[in-house]
């Protein structure tokens, strides 16, 4: 099933969908519906009928609009750090980032103030019930779903200081959507390929079976830290290609076009501006 | 003034102050009161009346319960820097905590997990309108008051990784209050001596005037990057006296009692509990 937060009318709207289109509910996002009363019956009601929506894509906003929390976890694919020479980490490097990090699928990403801006492909966990102390299993229960995401990274603010909070947290920078795809319904550990391209050029390309830390242990890993909630993002790092990596970094520029895709999650594809 | 949000009848309340005690008012909590209409005059008009409520020192709670926003700042008092041989930075450094990471001035902190748990004391900033992009004097306009608070720190969790987050970012382990003093009524850059004790024993003293990046710096700064609400907090830092700093660090443990002071803004009582 995938659950969408959907612009209209000046407002916003729960979507529920599949690949024929899209239900309109009564809720005002996918993060208040989910936490309704009977939300998964109420939506598998809905899809069992033949009716469905054309959204245009431009309408989809970030899924889940009110995280308390968003963690984002560093180094974390192994083919990456291998590659970089780093041995496989013990524990996730984790920072945060705010609920007005995030902007929708195919919303511009507007920058001031950086010379280095760079790319992160990454899948979102959406967290779907509270989490607290969790093992792996009880962690795994409590995953709504997953999305795309792009972890846009002002590097030159990242690396003013040893914490990279500061180049991680501009308003309104990190993509995600286009929509969440239950987790019932696709598996991030069965491997599925993850891309980034600028302006259609590929840059990265890797693959979900290669996260060290897999969303059930980042869930659980943070539970023993701090009580999840419904809405509650973790993203999971990014694989290799960023500029950051490149002997001579290609930094993102005005009007480049940023295309993130995950096989079965869909697509991202926003436009950078310079204010 | 002084602001707080007191623990009453099962909920809480705001509550405006002086030295003589103080007014219980209608708002649930002092960061629903400073964005409520007229606000200040209200209060105001409540303290010219005589009258008084003793409040216990249990019954306080975390002045602003729902910060959005909790930015807090490392290696910011400058003796401490120059005592450890290093450069005074160019830029803060800058992490993040949740509300859920607060706790009340006088609370219990429950920890499990840990063998390396740290005090830091800090002035806490907190953010009375909204603030975005700001100069220096914009930002020293947005600022409500003061608190103290206590970055209480898993030092194991937090040097597992490059990310000092998840040793920062237990939850109900970084207390804040007992009230804000306003803004108009204490300066900081004037210089308040802040300690903390651990049973009874002072084990750092300095001075906020040491602050590389004072209050007005730090909001300044961070409203570049994101925009700050009403309620949202910047803890600016510690003055050397850690334990991470000792030779033989002399880590918390079960049952010590810390206490963490700011000249003109009271003090917090701490019991350290391992669960």
């Amino acid at each position: 099933m995938r659950l969408a937060t959907v612009r209209i009318d000046g407002g916003t709207r729960a979507a529920v969908g599949d690949e024929s289109g899209w239900v309109l509910l009564d809720e005002p996002d996918a993060q208040e519906l989910v936490v309704s009363e009977g939300w998964r019956e109420r939506a598998e009601a809905a899809l069992r009928h033949p009716a469905r929506e054309d959204v245009d894509p431009a309408a989809f906003g970030v899924p889940v609009p009110r995280p308390a929390k968003v963690f984002c976890c560093g180094l974390n694919y192994r083919d990456h750090i291998v590659e970089t020479g780093r041995a496989v980490p013990e524990y996730p490097t984790l920072f945060a980032k705010f609920a007005d990090t995030l902007t929708g699928p195919v919303d511009e990403i507007v920058v001031r103030d950086t010379a280095k801006l760079d790319w992160e492909a990454e899948l979102a966990v959406v967290v779907g019930s509270e989490v607290h102390r969790a093992d792996k299993d009880e962690a795994a229960a409590a995953i709504l779903g997953y999305a795309v995401s792009n972890d846009v990274s002002m590097r030159d603010w990242q690396q003013r200081t040893l914490q990279w909070l500061q180049g991680k947290a501009f308003d309104a920078t990190t993509p995600i959507g286009p929509h969440l795809v239950t987790a019932d319904a696709i598996d991030p550990k069965a491997g599925l390929r993850i891309t980034c391209a600028v302006n259609g050029e590929t840059l990265q390309d890797g693959n979900t079976r290669e996260l060290v830390f897999d969303a059930a242990d980042l869930v659980s890993y943070v539970s023993q830290i701090t009580r999840l909630q419904p809405g509650d993002i973790i993203l999971t790092g990014t694989p290799g290609g960023v500029a950051l990596g490149m002997e001579d970094p290609r930094w993102l520029r005005d009007g480049d076009v940023v295309t993130t895709a995950i096989e079965g999650l869909g697509e991202l594809r926003n436009t950078i501006r310079f204010a």
